[in-house]
Parts: structure tokens; C-alpha cells; sequence
């Protein structure tokens, strides 16, 4: 059995991945901390009468894999003690997620105190980074935003399909995405009847999408992000448009993706028909209540032969797909298990 | 491998049997019927992509174990089928619920076309009628609200501890409990920011819940029942109301209701302490969102001494263990194995 | 034009008042503040763009009439302010509402330092107490669960028709009744599709339910409340369940109800018929979307016969006829103004 | 008073209409149909107890101006039948919202009957088109997204400011936008923590946008529109992405819109600042919660210097400033009235 610790578990994060780590059959739960030690009932209403305790942080050693749910300075300085400690790391956090160390700190407006680690940390898209997860000791998990647009673009940057300089993304996120932290964007009154945008420019995931991308592309794509938070709970949609650089259909684009993803269990390309004769057509495209708890990332695609347009809808659960359950994904290719172990049972339709 | 069909499998019953089922390590579905025959995924967006199809209703033969989510005649009937032909049923519907035939009759103003399968029928309540759920051929799978005023009620009566012709229950109801058919009290602009009571007198669940509790009372038990369907998705809410004959606190009743339940791994007694100094006082209570997805009832305990009244607080997800899935435990136990197989996850929280 | 001030103006009571105020065609709002001043659109922001600021609250100088809405403590010191500054004072808190010392010293777990003004006070449920709110000076809004079962039971108790020490009622509230103040059962992830029962037995509002019931009943009524958040905004509803002492019918009850309500502009009893055909009986009950963003108080009825119980369902707004629209009432009778002037327009369905 | 007749009253356009013009202090409801005649209030809750009926079509006769909300085949046949009798006339649906004829049957994927009326007909977007409409007869109702989009885009185009081929608009509607009719895609258990994409290309506001939009900019303007269902009630939030053709900043495009909409009481230029040291923006943008039940467009802006983007936010409440509402601001305009004569109050916050 693998050993598994978590580092600031009583937010979603941690919550989610505990969750999820309870019913792993090839791991468990070492140990689980938060700055406010006791019941983790007190925090996740869900593992109650399980008898799970939060111990306090300074109290949390060894682990063969230790999750990271952190502030940035916080991540940094813990996933350097649990590698020296000989721990596999990896961090739900955005401490590791870019390789470029000017583009980091300009956008995370700080100094990085350990850019070593950095470097090494791989960037925990399974899709596009497998050889390299399973080689690695720290995972910089990926944005709940930026693992909807890349995988929803990056068949079409690899193709060099699309305009790689007006990639258009908005992306549709349920609260849960913006933590356990109180906010008023997040009460209840103000959003339970109301949309959110927010960071209209500039949003931190615009700089994991841009460097995959443009990794993808071999040469620098440029994305237009805008996220908006929506009253769901845990569903996030990006809806990705590009600009296709010669004539294609739905077909081949569905075709493309079918091809790019067909190694990927838990990426499903949603290729339903449309029905010429519907005038409400929304059976095609996928829905984050079908993901909703799981590890899945449903893609859906349609295009305007007229306009010259492509529509990628991508959705993910941000704190499963998008966040928790990726770490677990990742553990279990770094630890040689099957990618899919814990983490195949699907959504809760409907939620 | 226990092969189990359903009959009726694309409304919400049977897409949360599948879901189930689709994860058990000792079940596999060996067929799921439908009117419009054809991917399950037409349903249930969250089995997209696993080739799953739904087979004509006439096409259906054979399974260890059937379930059926039919309206009453058709369960009559199908039942009857099933069960001539070696398969043991399980109702998820209300044709054999009731053991009184003139009761049964009156509430659902027709004639019963089998009532000696209604007599065989255990209603399935595994937490009251263990034994015979164990030798059962037929199962009457308990309605949802019965279920949590069931066993939010069951320890008072049983001990004759309150007025049994004043049990007072409110249940609230996310909409999933009134079914996939379209209707206005469902329509998302009428109840999306709405509270919706119906039935507010001879709710047909009124009458299991006064079967059961009578029969554990020993006496006539009266509930008062009212039913409203709330914004959420799947939870439900039985706020039980109940007068004391004799002077008890909250430790008591907590204390025997640890005790009715010390053997039901699926019930959880909630028995947080109330915090003095705190003027907002919610965290000894349950919540839906705990369980959401999951076998679980979570049930919560105040008393107000000072006035006389016991208040349980009862919370099920309507398709989980108010539903298919305590279809499915009741097959595990029909089956021989253990109660809890494929039934032990813990609620999706947040959701 | 009524010169109106409102103290404490940033949170949802206070945003309300505003509204109405600001489309009243005899008052007009002469300052509001607040402990942040600065424009009102920071919190309300559907206020932009009118350029109305806050001033701080000791700048608040004047006012034919003042609302506060303000922690307990503070009301009481500017009511005594405004009122010996000539103006007529309106409070929206809970300060005022008990007639009775020791009881309300006991549930707020405080002395009252002023209870002179205490004795005062008028409780400002115009439909009981018109002529007293006429001659007042100083007015306490009564609570919001308090006003939906008040009027939901007044008749029922002058009739001397129920047994008054067994009266229940289960409030169920939007989140907007639990205020601006960001908390965690009002946290967006954590509501949205959850219910959260609180302060299950001993809810301050009960003793205002129990002081005005007793007055109307001419002995002591006992009110068995019990409250619970549901993720909709403004509506509540309070279920109110009482026994009968003798036989009465429906048609019964809703002909007491509209001949004590006739005179009420604000309540309209809900006579819809009942179909006998229905399984699905809903349409006869009152909808908390019918009055969103009004001071109306809709009022439902049903009687089961057999097991000798009356449901009487109320439906209000907890910011409009259970808070501050409701204090505009109050405004227009203290004033001689027709009491519906700026507030007889309907609710906002859908919503 | 102006006599107004609603066509189709039924709906959540025929009802925001009657609504709204119970309270409009120069208009009467003359008479209000519908297919079921009977009480108003058996479809608007919210209308109890005003004694409002509904007749049915045929007995419609006369009136100042006759509001339609009907189907395109019903709507073409009544227009011309009350404009002949000598009514003005405000259709709320999209018979005539096209001037080029091949684009309309394209579009609507029928032939039109009577495009007489289609070209006499004036498109009712005040802010674009207000002479026109003060000179008409009948007047062609925009889409709610559409006008979001126009109000939305117009200063850019108008400006020539951006590149006209690539406008990018993800429009994001509460399910009030798609009808009272009941439909799987707004049913709550499937829309309630979901998000429902739809008609991704080819939405046939596409064609309004286009049309206001070109006719703005003197050439042909493309929008690459695609609309996503979310569960809110009445909000739409249009998020309109365009590239400049030459460096500008926020405050230019602010400015820009100030200006534009200099003297359109309706639409509220959101100008606040953005904080610097904020890493989570969400002030400067607008809600939908502010502006709902209104007849307010409110619009905010960002710009993206560093790659060459410009996000204009718009929102405005679907049945209100996207239906109804801009009908009664017409008919104000039309009989020479105050524009904002009973719709200047606020939006209902938080709702």
C-alpha cells in the first residue's frame, strides 16, 4: 500500500483527494494536516463518523506521496523538506506550474525562493506529459481552467489547424473552484442567482495554457482568457474558439480529437450527431453534471464552415479532473499503478 | 458475478442502479430496458462512451436479480414475470408497499391486480426487516421520504418514548425525487429560486411511514406529513417533530438512537456537541450535501426540554438510499454478501 | 416628501429600504450610512450609477423618520438619539420586539439598557396592531420567520380553534435572511444544493411567534419552531402545522382566513380549489417566487379531516414583508399616507 | 391612457408585460389573451388575487398598441390584423427582427408571408434606433442576447476600432430565456448545477448581431456567437471579445462608451476602477443580480494591451431589458411619453 500524506487538507482540495484516497485500493491515508488540528468532519461533513484527525503540520512525517493543498511560499518550502525526506510530491498549488521563471514572478508578483525545484517540477497534464510523470519526484498539478482549454485546444495547436495568435477562451466555473475561503463573490445571496466575471484579463491560468500550447504548436500561441463564476458547485465549461487556417468540418475536427485522445481514458470526445432537423440542438455538446465527481474530461466540438470557426467545449470537475483527482491520476503512474485505479467510477448525474 | 437487469432504466432510478451496478465487484448489469430503446447515454450523459444500450422491454429475459422502476400496473405485471421465471425483484416503484390491501387501494385509487405478491412483498427497510430482506424473492423498496421519517422516528416509537398521534414530519425534497418527466414544479425558471409544497395532506408516503412506525409502537401511529420540493438535486431533509411522554434530553435520545443503530452500518447517529457560547447553531445538525450520492442517512438530534419536543433531522439522497441504492444493499443482503459492497463511498461534498 | 435617514445602510435590510425608498412618491432619502462611507453602489450594486454616497454615522443629523438597521446594542442607543431628536424611528433589529424583560434578557443573553423604550414600542405587524402603529413614535420590525407564522396562525389562534401548546412550524429561509456577513452555511459551495437546519430548537424568533399568538389567543401558546436554510434567495416559508379542537373543514379555515384578513391589503389568502383528479397537487399552495421583492404575504391552506390537523403555509420575502418593506408600511401608516403607497407592485416572477 | 393588448400572455414575455404595465402610470391592460383562457394568475403566481383573466384570441379587438409574444406564423398574421385596425403594434418574437429577406427564411428555415411588414417594421433597440421608432407603426422586439451584443459592441464598430471579422460572444442566459414551455434542458434536475451549451454555431441572434453590428460599421461585420444555459432565472451576460486595430486602453474604451451612450438613461457604462494590489478582480465588472427585473443594460470593460484584446461585459435581464421591458420603453417612445416612464426602478438585489 501506498502511503499517502496530505498537506492542507481542509479545504476542497484536500477534502476531495481524501475523499477519493478512502476507496483507493492500493493506497491510504498516512496522515492528513491542517492548521486547525482535529476532526476532519469539522471541515468535510461527508467523512464523518470515519474517525479521521487532522494533525498539525509540524507533526506530518514520511509518506511515499505527499499532496501539497498550499499557499505558494507554503508549497515551496514543503515540497522541498518532503523530497529531501524521500517523498514523491505532488503540489495542487501554483508554485510549479511554469517553466519560464520571469513570466512566474511577474504574474505571481513575488520572488520564487526555490527555482530548482521548478524546473524539475513536471507539469501533470497525463495527456500531453505521460513519459515524463512517471519519471518524476514533484508534479506541479495543473489549473482547473487550464487543463479544460489545453485539452480542448491542443489537438488543434498540434495540427497547426488554428490562427495559434487568437485562441479565445471563456471559461464557466462553479464556486468550488474558488475555494472554502469565504468571499462575497462566493455568498450565497450575491451569486445564487447571478454571474461573476472576474479577472476579466490577465487570470494566472492564461500563462499554463499559453506554455503549453505553445509547446504543442512549436511556437508562441497567444490565449484570451475570461472566467466567469456561474452557480454550480463543481463543474467548470471552457468554451474554446479558434480560427481554423483552412476548410474543415465537425467530422474532421472529431476525428482529430478522436485520434489525439485515443490512448486517454479519461479524456471522452463527445461526438454525437447533430440532427439537422432540431432547431434546439444541445444533445451534441457535454455537460459538467456528467463529470461531476470524477476524473473524466468530456470534449465536444462543433464548427462554422461559413464563418470559419471552431468551438471546443471542454468540462471538468474542477476539484476532480480539475484538481484533486489529476494528483491522483498522477500518483498512480508515478507509482507504476494502473492510471485509471480509484478513479473510474462515473459521474453523479444527476447532481 | 451476480447478473442483475432493469427494467425501466431511463429515469433517475435506473440511471443511479447503472451507476451502482456499473462499479459493484460482485454484480454486472446483464441487461437495462427501455421504451426508447437505444444508448443509454440518450439518459444518462454520465455514461457516455461505454456502449451501454437499452434493449426493448419484451427483449428482456432472464438476471438473478431484477429491478424495476415502473409505474404500478407495469410492476404488477413485470414482477409476476420475473419471478416465475427464477430471478428475484426488487420494486424501486410503490405497487407492493403497503400491506394493507384497502390502504394500498385508497391511496392509489385502483385496484391491485396481485396482492398476494404484496403480501410476500418485504418492504425494504433493511434496518427494520433485516431477516426477512435476507429470505425475501420480493422486495418493496421503501418511497424516499418514508425512508428518512422511518428512521428518523424508529427509536422513539420502539421505545414508546413519544406521543405516537402527533409525529409531525416536514420533508424536503430536491427535485430529482419527482422524477426525469418534465413538469412545471420542476421547470428550472419556476423553482430554481422557488419552495414548492405539494400534497400537503395524504402524501402517499404518509401511509408506509405509518405502517412501519405502528408496527414498531405496537399501536396506531399518526404522522402529519408535508412535503416541499426545494432547489437541491438529490437530497432530502425529514424534519421530524415528536412530543415526549416523559422528561428526556438530547443526550438520551442521542443515546438511544446510537443504540437502535449500533448494527446499521449505512445509518450515521450525528452526535456533535452543541457549542453554549454560539448564537448560530448549525454544525450538530446533518447535512444533505454529506451524502449526497451515497447509502448513507445521516440523522441529527435536538430536544427542547423546556417545551416539551424531540426534533430528529434526517437526511438521504432520494436516489441513493432513499432509492437505487438501498435496492442495491437490499440485494447484497439477498445475495448473501456483505451489506456494504460497492456501497461504501462517502458523499460528494462539496456538490 | 417624508425626509427619510437609514443607519447601517451597507447590508441587505438596508439595500432594500433603499429601493423602495428611492421609488416612494411622498418620501425621500435624506442620508444612509454606514461604517464603510462611500458610494452605495459598493454593496448594493444595484444602485450604480444614481451617485448615492454613504456618510459616516455620526455625520447622520435629522430625518422625519430613521431606520436602523444595526447590531442590537446600537439600536438602542440611536433609537434614543433620533427619537429625542423629534424624528420617528423605525427598527429593523430585534432591540424592541419582546414586550417582556426577562424573556428577552434571557434569549439575548444581554441586559437591556434601555427598556423603557422597550415599553414603547410598537410591534409593527400593521395587520394586528394598525391603530397602535398609527399613534407610534418608535416602531420594532417584527422578525421574518415571526411575521409568516404570526399571520399564517392569527386567526386560527383568536378563534380559539387549535390546540395552542402544540403549534409547529418549520421556517425555511433564503439566504438573504441570514445577512451580508459572510458565514459558512451561506458559503455558495457549501448551500447551493444543501439545506441547512440551524438553531433547531430556541430560534429568538419563537418568542416573538409565542408572545403575539398568546395576546390573540388570550392564553399562553407554545410555538415548536424550527428553522432551516434552503439555497433561494429572499422567499420563505413557514409551514405551520396545528390540531384542531374540533372538526372543521378547508373551506372552513380559508373562510376564517379571508374574513380576518379582509381589511389587509398585504395578505392575500390563497383560496385556489383543490381537483380532486390531481395526484400531484400543487397549484393550491402559494409560492415564495409569487412575492419576491414585495411586501406581500401570501397564505395557503389545508385541512386533513382524518388524522385532524390544519397546514397553513405561508409565504413571504425576508427582506420585503419580513424586513424592510414591511418598515415602508410601517412609515406610511405612522405618516397618514396610504399604507400600499410605492409598495403594491407585484413580485418578480419568474426569478 | 394608452389601452395596451397582450397577444399571448401566457408566457414569461406576456407576463413581464403585464407586470410591468399594471404599474405603468399611462398605460392599461385593455385585455391580455391566451390559447387557455381563464385566470391570469394560474400562469403568473405573482398576479393572484387582481381578478386578471386571460380571453382567448379571437374575442382580442382593439387597443393603442397590441404587444405579441406568439409564434413567427401567429405573429405575422396578428400584426397585420391589429395594424390594419389601427393599433400600433410591438412584436416581442422574431418575425420581423430581419431586413434581408433571404437571410430571414434562411435563418427561420421557412418562407415568410407578409415581408411588407418585415421591411416596415423598425428593429427596437432605442439606443441605435430611436427616431425611427418614434415614427413607427410596428416595431420588431429585439433577441436578448442580441441586444446585449449590440448594446455590447456598437461603440466599437461604430468607432471602427476593432477588426470586424473575428467578434467573439459567449452569451450566457438564465433558463427564463428559453420559455415557460417545459424542455429537458431547463428541467431542475438537469439544469440545476449544470451548465447547457446549445446551438454552439448558428444561433439565429447571430443574424441581429451581424445585421445592427454592420450597419454600425459600414461594412460587414461577422460574430462568432455561441449561447450556454446556466442556472440562473433572468440574467444574461453577454462576454464580447474583439481585437483592436490600434492600441487603446480601459479608460479610452470607457470613454468611448460614456460617450456613445451619453444620453441613453438605460444603459450604465460600469466605470469602476481596478485596484491595482486586487489579485481577485471582480468590482469593475457588472452583475446580472443588479440589474434583474429591470430595464438596465449595464456594460463594463477591460482591455488587454500586452496581446491585443478588448472584453466588453454586458448585462441585462431576459425578459426585461432583453424582452418585455424594451416593448414598454417602445410604447413609450412610440406615443411620445417619458422613455423611462414605469421602468426607472431598481433591479432587485440580490434576488
Amino acid at each position: 500500500m501506498i502511503k499517502a500524506g496530505i498537506v492542507g487538507a481542509s479545504g476542497y482540495m484536500g477534502g476531495e483527494a481524501l475523499r477519493v484516497l478512502l476507496d483507493h485500493p492500493e493506497a491510504e491515508i498516512a496522515w492528513a494536516t491542517s492548521r486547525t488540528p482535529g476532526p476532519a468532519a469539522d471541515h468535510h461533513p461527508n467523512l464523518y463518523g470515519l474517525g479521521l484527525d487532522f494533525i498539525h503540520p509540524d507533526d506530518a512525517v514520511g509518506g511515499d506521496v505527499v499532496f501539497l493543498a498550499l499557499p505558494t511560499a507554503a508549497s515551496i518550502e514543503s515540497a522541498r523538506r518532503f523530497l529531501e525526506a524521500g517523498s514523491k510530491v505532488i503540489d495542487l498549488g501554483s508554485a510549479f506550474r511554469l517553466s519560464d521563471r520571469e513570466t512566474w514572478e511577474a504574474v505571481y508578483k513575488q520572488q520564487h525562493s526555490d527555482w530548482d525545484l521548478a524546473t524539475e517540477a513536471v507539469y501533470g497534464v497525463s495527456e500531453l506529459h505521460l513519459d515524463e510523470i512517471r519519471a518524476a519526484r514533484l508534479i506541479a498539478n495543473p489549473g482547473c481552467f487550464s487543463s479544460a482549454a489545453i485539452l480542448g485546444l491542443a489537438p488543434l495547436l498540434k495540427e497547426d489547424l488554428v490562427d495559434e495568435r487568437h485562441l479565445v477562451v471563456d471559461g464557466l466555473s462553479g464556486t468550488a473552484g474558488a475555494g472554502a475561503e469565504l468571499a462575497k463573490p462566493a455568498h450565497h445571496p450575491e451569486i445564487g442567482n447571478n454571474l461573476v466575471a472576474y479577472n476579466v484579463i490577465g487570470h494566472r491560468h492564461t500563462l499554463e495554457m499559453e506554455q503549453e500550447l505553445s509547446l504543442l504548436a512549436g511556437k508562441k500561441a497567444r490565449v484570451h482568457f475570461t472566467p466567469v463564476y456561474v452557480p454550480v458547485t463543481r463543474g467548470i465549461l471552457d468554451v474554446c474558439h479558434s480560427f481554423p487556417k483552412r476548410p474543415v468540418s465537425r467530422d474532421d475536427v472529431l476525428g482529430l480529437f478522436r485520434d489525439f485522445y485515443a490512448d486517454s481514458p479519461f479524456v471522452k470526445v463527445y461526438d454525437l450527431p447533430k440532427e439537422e432537423a432540431v432547431s434546439w440542438q444541445y444533445k451534441p455538446y457535454p455537460w459538467v453534471s456528467a463529470i461531476a465527481g470524477t476524473n473524466y474530461c468530456f470534449i465536444g466540438v462543433d464548427v462554422d464552415e461559413a464563418r470559419g470557426r471552431i468551438v471546443t467545449l471542454s468540462v471538468l470537475d474542477s476539484v476532480g479532473k480539475g484538481g484533486a483527482q489529476v494528483g491522483v491520476e498522477n500518483m498512480n503512474i508515478m507509482f507504476g499503478l494502473d492510471r485509471q485505479m480509484g478513479l473510474s467510477r462515473r459521474g453523479l448525474h444527476p447532481n
